[in-house]
This record gives C-alpha cells, structure tokens and sequence, in this order.
C-alpha cells in the first residue's frame, strides 16, 4: 500500500495512492498519515476505502512531505563506505553519526528545493527514510522492523557551508525546504525491508549517486535499536538512513545544485521523489 | 514576574510564583504557558490576575520543565572560553556549535535526572536558558532581544560517553530525564537580559562552574540572530545558551554525577534549578 499527504481542494489532507490516483482518506475518516498510523489504522483504511472511486489524479494535488509533522526526524550520517571515503573519514565507525531536522525543513514531492540567499552550497543526498509505526525504547535488534510503517524517498539537501562552520551539522541541515521527502509511503507487506533496494539520485537525468540499501554500515535494525536506546522511538518519527558516495561538494570540480535544476532520487519499490531547485529571491 | 509549569491537585497547570506561593493561571484561563506566550497574553495575566488568592504552595506542587512541549530546543556548544580550552578546542569560533534536544530529554525542578543504564558517565552542565517570545526568521542582532519571553537555568545534562561516540553529539543529550529546566522563567522586565549574572553548578554543595554569563562568546543577541537565520524561531521555542568551564569530565580525577548526589545550577536573578540524581534500575 502507499500512503500520502497531500493538499487538495478541501485542504490538507492524506490518502491511498492507487495507479495514478488518489483516494481521499481525510476526507473520509478525519486525522492525518501520523495519527492514522499512531492508531493502528492503516490495514483497515486501505481494506474499508482501498475500492473507493478515486477522488483525484495525482497530478491534481500538491504533494506535502510523507508526515508533515514528525514529532522527530533522526538522520545518519556517514552510513555508506564510499561516503565515508571521499569525505577521508575512518572507514569504520562504532555508532552511527545522528542529527536532527525539523519538521519546518521538509518539502515534498513536486515542491522547490530552496537554495537559501546565505548560501549557493547546496548539496543532494539520496537516502531511504523509513517512518515509524508502533512506539519503543530499547528494541532489539530481532524486534525493529515490526516497528516501521513504511519506507520512502529523502532528499537530505545540505547547505554545506553552513553545515561544516562548526562540528555540529544542525544549521546546515535545518533551512526551510531543503528536506524533500516523498512521494509517498510504501507498506513493508508490499516492500519487504529486508531487500536491498537500488538507491539513485539524478540531477538534471545525469547520475550523481547509485547505490544498494544493502551497503549501509548501520542497517535500519541497527539504527532502531541504536536510537530507541537513548531516545522513545514514536507512530510518525521519521529516520533518514545516510547517504551513499557521489554527494555534489565531494566531486573535483564541486557540484552544487543550482536554479533551475532537476533533482530526483529514486528508491526501487517506491518510486521517484523529483523536485526543481529555485534560489531564494534577494 | 515568574512563570513556571507545574502539575498540581487538578493535573497539569501553569502559574505565576509569588513569593513561595503559585497562583494558578491554567485553572483561570486554560491553555499552558507556551500558548499564554504565543497569545502574548503574559502581562495581561500578571494585571488581571496577579494579586488573586495563592492556590498552592510552591512546595505542593510537581514542577514540569518550564516548557514541557517546546517545537525546539537548540543548545549552543562551547561558548564559554574556559570551557573551550578545557577540552582543548581552538580559542575562537567563527559561529556558535548547535546541537538539538527532544522535548522527551526534559525534567523539572525538583524531580530526578536519570543515569541511564547503559553509562555511568553522566555530567553536568549548568547553563541560561532563554524562552522565545515572538517568532522571526532572519532576526536583526539588534532586535534579537525583543524576542525574548524569559530566562531559567538548565542542567543540560550529558552522557559522555554517547555524546562522544561519534562526531556528532546527538545521543548523549537526549536520554529521557537528562535535561533539568527550572525552576520557573523571569520575564525580561524584572531581569534585562543585557545584565552579566553569575551562573554556578554545585555538586552536592561544592562549586563545580561559577561564572558570569558575558562570558559568553557569542552573546544571547548573536545567537539569536545566528539560528534564526536558517531557522524560524516560534514562541515557547528554548535556546540552551552554553556551559562554562568546570565539567566533571574534564577534571583530573574526573567526576559523574552518581546515584544519591544532588546537583544544583543557580542563575543570578532566576533562582536555583535543583534535582536529585538517580541510577536508573537494571
């Protein structure tokens, strides 16, 4: 099943993907994604409504993020050996390296890509984000992957310089719009988490970065039961699972994304999380 | 005036202190001191209802974190120079380090902060907190101040060892019970925030840091401008302004906070921010 929010002409809403159409959930059963998923809801909606007539197509609607509202999005850094190599990090590492978005830096699917006016270094990174269904501390490794709703694309656009002022990455990863994250949800009953799935990102149909979920240092068990240690994993949270080789500011000559440009990370059995990137108007 | 979170006979409330009394501001009018804030309501609550009857003793009450539900909380990074050498960490910088806590980190006054199971290598860190007031993005320095509703002290307590494990410090402020925020704010009416006021740890009695906060080398002002630049900053958002030097664990021997101690930070002007530590049961 896939699941998304989206605005359409009633307001903000979430709802089914089916073909190339949308059945308005929201609409039916009130709540959001988050609070559907907190409740345990998502099997039933999709049994009850999955035969509904469409109420959209989906290029009538604008794409929000997947959870608009994560209570906490938890990103890994440098969970790819070939990233760990063209940034001359050590080529292993005892934890995952983990930052913090907030939810006001995301933007979806369709939406710009924002180049801020303090800044013209702004990097792609394709990345698998996988949401949180059912709450935990402490689960282990053996239990995480009952605890994932679903799985999508992440464009972890950094603002590199700002990202590197400091050894601490928060400003850089926190400009509004500079977090793409859709288009929409895959359920693991028909995306099995255990897969290595293919990972790209293109910008302007021009190969940046390809790679298989398979190769992350921490797979996303690993990354559960990691996080849930020190912080209540919670229905909604977002992980954004790193980024393999290839990033923009890495390359000789350096690659920004620049206005006008396409980007598009593609996760296999999910889909294309496409986005053009404006620049900030002075 | 003094505002402060508390749960009380009726549940969870928030109030004016008045000597060593509360005057129970949720019963009087509802909501909780981040929407009294973003309302802009503060002062007309201290003139319509700051000389009713008392309802608690301060010493009836639980205290919560000031703010128990923040969008943000964004704490600065060796921003005192006596802390920046202790650690061996160059003299100057060309921005403030930013880390992020979850709301879930927080305690109150008064209440345990947690060693957690998986260390013993639990700090101190005593610091001003200050609440946002108004929201902006892209705030002037010079205009930085307006927006600020309130100071209070914080233990931004640190698992060391969690927080070290790799470059990025994320895990190790973000155990559950490990950020101390109290015991109430003061309004910038009764204390300008231009003013150097004199901030101490004390471990069981004993001066661990003691310092004055224009010690600080990126001032409240800069700090504000600087975050709010990639950031909208929202009423009720928290700005962990810094620690001083002292930290327990860049002494020679050095020192965690163990089951049973008692840990105290006091901000001139605001009051003492004082919690028991406790071992969390295996």
């Amino acid at each position: 099943m896939k699941f998304l929010s989206f605005v359409g002409p009633t307001g903000a809403s979430f709802g089914l993907v089916r073909g190339d159409a949308v059945v308005d959930l929201g609409l039916r059963t009130g709540g959001d994604l988050k609070a559907a998923i907190r409740d345990g809801r998502l099997a039933a909606l999709a049994r009850d409504h999955g035969g509904a007539p469409a109420d959209f197509r989906l290029d009538e609607v604008t794409f929000l993020p997947v959870i608009p509202n994560p209570g906490k999005i938890i990103c890994v850094g440098l969970n790819y050996l070939e990233h760990r190599r063209e940034g001359n990090h050590a080529e292993t590492a005892a934890a995952p390296a983990l930052f913090v978005r907030f939810p006001q830096s995301q933007t979806g699917h369709g939406q710009p890509m924002v180049i801020p006016r303090e800044s013209d270094a702004f990097d792609f990174e394709a990345e698998m984000a996988v949401v949180i269904g059912r709450a935990g501390r402490r689960i282990a490794r053996a239990d995480a992957l009952a605890h994932v709703a679903g799985m999508s694309c992440y464009n972890d656009g950094s603002v590199r310089d700002w990202q590197l002022a400091t050894n601490q990455w928060t400003p850089g990863k926190n400009f509004p719009a500079t977090g793409a994250f859709g288009p929409w949800m895959v359920t693991p009953d028909e995306l099995p988490l255990d897969r290595a799935l293919r990972l790209q990102c293109r910008l302007n149909g021009q190969v940046m970065q390809d790679a298989t979920t398979d190769l992350m240092m921490f797979p996303v068990a690993d990354q559960i039961a990691h996080i849930s240690t020190f912080v209540t994993l919670e229905p909604g949270d977002v992980i954004v699972t790193g980024t393999p080789g290839g990033v923009g500011f890495r390359r000789d000559p350096q690659v920004f994304m620049q206005h006008g440009d396409v980007v598009e990370i593609e996760l296999e059995g999910v889909g294309i999380l496409t986005n053009p990137v404006v620049k900030e108007p002075a």
